[in-house]
């Protein structure tokens, strides 16, 4: 990972600022003749697609991607991939960069925004620029392309807390997280969270929440040892995902609480020849190499700094000022962070079976 | 992060198994007309090393560093780095690998071996080969030589849980770390390890653990945007530490319970003219970016997989076996991971430094 | 240098086909704060540009760029650089594919199309795809934000021989490159180049040719050892110029000629305390390293393979055919090429700049 | 190919100096289940090593290699590579560092010695440190490790010119390589050569050659488009190469003089169902991508600059000075470098068929 681009063999660079004209993203090192739809890259962008609810930011971004190369359209709009780079581009429509005039100076606490500044000394303050969620629109553009090369995997992610509402897992149910507005599999906790989310947004706040991202029928072997690892991958990807602050693997922290017996998965002999786990504190990854069990991923992200509380802070001539932030926002960026985290569990799985297969043939 | 190497500009790559005659490092892209002495990396070292207390394996090595380039020695002992890199060798002494004679055909529940060899197709089960903690020493070397190039950074680690004990925030004390055999920086719960850990060894058991290491002193601006966030490649570097399960960073996953309100660190024009945060939930890092606050990072390692008790498992052919593991091993090998979570740390910030003012001159 | 990608801190990723939608670069790592307009690069753009004379394709692309980010406008479109990624886009506009029509089928002797094919599978024969001249466009937009970076180097190129014809050194003028539409810097090999190419165009044939490129002002000490060589990644990058078959350095080839007391580059005590050499058979590189000397390069472009002379070939299907190109093309592609290797020349000296900057403080 | 490592899947990181300790070599992403024994990289080094006729140095460096990991024994010295990275070491023995005591403050005109202290304010004076090619010898180990990536190619090298003499190709005879200190293929020249070279090195001086380097038996489809191109990344593979100042693929620089006509390799129905070239202007490669013919490469060595005419230079002060070189030298570098640039054929080969085994599969 460097800069602006991430992945070794499956490569995935983006760019594009939240209020500038365009975002896009090159996919970099997709095998050959693979077909797919612009529509199938689109819907994926529907899902993440913002004012959709009235829990989402009401900017409407339409987020029509147009995809520039790497291709050969049939005429009827099957396209088939050609191994060289995919460009895809989706332009801004809904700017509305006065939002932002009373914060143009200031610095929101929380937000990247005097980071930016202290790092660069110079920043796009419309909208956050480049830390703006919105640039995760392209890794979504860019995890429907990678599904592709992994088609066999099933990749899902869940909304499993939100502030102090947690999911029952005993009600787990993957068909739920279509049904409600936050990507949460536990239909009595979805309806809690409605409430309790309409609390918060008409408070002018927001808060944190917990995603959980599974795939299963993960090839065994995925991964390179030590600096290359399929979890390592996975945490920096997951990581750089706006307002994350934890990763977990399987168990995650709770193995800190865990013995040895508790902890290892015991293994049988399963019928079809393959290795038989009878747990998954692993979350699929033993020394950072996939074992065919599901891999298991969580994330926390953190409240955006975006709220109507004024908060102390400084300008950018280092006076003390108060900031509230008006523009329209998400009370709970977690939640369109889910198809987000799902994306980056698809980009780090297709580039580790590609290393897998040019390395072990 | 590739394989065996991490790091951009500063970057290391490791070699060597658990029992092969030694492991190594190499580490470029070191800035030359820095000085140190041989010593200055061995110390590190010893912090690592194993059996120093009955609480780690009782495996005796030495884990004497010789450096083989990179440096010009005035003769005395003081070696100045010319900007080449830097060769690490350790050749292992107490190798006893018929330890291993009873696993060599069996994978250990919980152990990366079943991985290994589901991913290449043959593997080094002495003493777990390239996945043994044993590779972690030359991240420790390697980290002296990083603190080189961030002389004012002060890194430091601590065991902040272990099985059902937490430390208590209130008192922590710094010195009290090198003061017991666990790293533990509160005095009491030092004692209640002593205790908890001599039933968890002497069951032939293991326990899990969490590790906190903070850098004070890090310059702002540190990180690249999106995928080459400072957090980021910190959660890669200490996933790819052995056993490890999760990653935070700041307040970690602790922000899914946080409204905006609570979460924002709030801040105040500081006397010296930098911003002066009022809190760090943040753990130093905002978009990616380093603030200048300290970088405060935790990760939970795993109870290894090397226990006496019996464990259901299968062997290399798919018979079903029980395992049970008689080699040396570590109860709590969050406890030597105090000193590698450290290394990694001086290791992201050197890499970020350079790169820092690679592309901000 | 990776798939799309070139460069290690300062980036630059390019994407796009020959008759698809657009083409477009991402160049990652650009210092902030620094200021160009948009028509710094569009001038750039304009020098290569094709259907400027006789003697390139009469393809008529205006090439006009749009700056997608990574910028901030001021308003009065003076461009100032965040750090962030700049994405640069041209829309394809005078694609004839109809042209191709005839060579869908059948593989163009010396074109690159047949290896795609045995590469890919699959080909995108309409103008070569990717594998066009056309992708030079994105360099030469790209070169001119990496001369952003190294302002005060003066970077240009010329083409030093035609098919038969070389320049005389004796007469070399750097103003007169600009006087005729071949980047001839030698007045009288221009006008033979003319008479000469318009035999080779009337033919419907083509010619090779030799670009020389210098850079001045090159601080001493870019590039780093071994594989990181100043000079190493020059010949990658002017290699990778589509129809390359050859880089030299300094004295190239000649030096196999040489004694040691011929090769060597004198030097003496300069005016102002820095070494001067007193020849530069070794182009401004030693070791791979500049000395602070002008970096000379030059590369051998072949002719191109679109010809109307039919060659014996074979089709997609095995069957052998005759072949033989109708569509649109440069008589001698090593004109255009001229910009493209300046274009290198200043995204590898801007590339080596930040890297040495990093590791040098 | 960045600093010290070179390779994308299949990765080699050097280090060591000429008159340190030690060299060593790590070699990464090597597919697991290969087979050699340490004899065979032994050999590989032993075509290298120096002092085996007085045309080359009469330093005496049994350059015996040590395998330190990434390898299992089966106890009688059949190694099978794991998949993890394989560490190779070779202790210098032969250091006279004294030879270098009247350069230690002068640099050498032609030398890199002037170019590192350049760049790094120090440099390591014995015997050239780093940029000596004493280095080389990693890279030849590491190519015998490459070579059983890639078992079905043959890979051959030769030179075939030195001075004024070139070789007459109609005399090729690859047996004839092995039969003459010059790994020269044509009998009558090598005889030239002998007196030629007798001639420079009682002269005390030096002189350049050119290799050719031929790959037969290689894979269509290897090579990446645009900057992951198989003879871009040949190009910086052999520019690497101490005193490599030329670098051609196929009819290289001769390509400038041909037309269309004359450069396109036509092509017709291999009786195999694989195309059949009927001439190999191309090298092999065609948009970077391998062809399925032989490829070729050619590079040109300059002369060592340690020579012992006295030529004009200056001393670290800065002061003017005469520079005459006594130590141990190769009065024609160029012929150590023919099993050097096998090596790195064989590196870039092997990194390039993994590469495209995982994008492919």
């Amino acid at each position: 990972m460097s800069h602006n681009t991430f992945g070794h063999l499956f490569r995935v660079t983006t760019f594009g600022e939240s209020h500038g004209p365009a975002i896009g993203a090159v996919v970099d090192g997709c095998p050959p003749r693979l077909t797919f739809r612009r529509e199938d890259v689109q819907a994926a962008l529907d899902r993440r697609r913002p004012g959709q609810s009235r829990f989402t930011t009401q900017r409407r971004e339409p987020d029509e991607v147009e995809i520039l190369s790497g291709v050969i359209d049939d005429g009827a709009g099957l396209l088939t991939t050609t191994g060289t780079p995919i460009g895809l581009l989706i332009r801004n429509v809904d700017q509305r960069s006065k939002d932002y005039a009373n914060i143009a100076q200031s610095y929101r606490p929380g937000h990247a925004d005097i980071a930016y500044d202290l790092k660069y000394g110079v920043r796009d303050h419309r909208g956050g620029g480049r830390s703006s969620a919105r640039e995760t629109a392209m890794r979504v553009a860019a995890g429907a392309i990678a599904q592709l090369v992994i088609p066999d995997v099933v990749i899902r992610g869940a909304l499993v807390a939100m502030g102090e509402i947690e999911i029952d897992r005993a009600r787990w149910d993957w068909d739920e997280v279509d049904r409600n507005p936050f990507f949460c599999p536990d239909p009595v906790a979805a309806k809690e969270m409605e409430a309790y989310l309409d609390g918060i947004r008409k408070a002018g706040s927001s808060i944190g929440a917990v995603i959980e991202v599974v795939a299963e029928n993960v090839p065994a072997g995925l991964g390179a040892p030590i600096y290359g690892k399929l979890d390592g991958d996975l945490a920096a990807a997951l990581m750089s995902i706006n307002a994350v602050k934890g990763v977990e693997i399987g168990a995650g922290f709770a193995v800190a609480r865990l013995t040895g017996e508790e902890n290892a998965d015991e293994i049988r002999a399963g019928a079809d020849g393959h290795p038989e786990f009878l747990s998954n504190k692993a979350g699929g990854v033993l020394g950072g190499v996939s074992t065919g069990q599901p891999v298991v991923a969580r994330f926390a992200v953190k409240p955006t700094s975006s709220i109507l509380t004024p908060r102390r802070s400084i300008d950018a001539t280092g006076a003390e000022v108060e900031v509230s932030t008006k523009g329209r926002h998400d009370p709970c960026v977690g939640i369109r962070a889910v198809p987000v985290g799902e994306a980056m569990m698809a980009c780090v799985l297709a580039d580790h079976l590609l290393r897998h297969r040019g390395q072990n043939g």
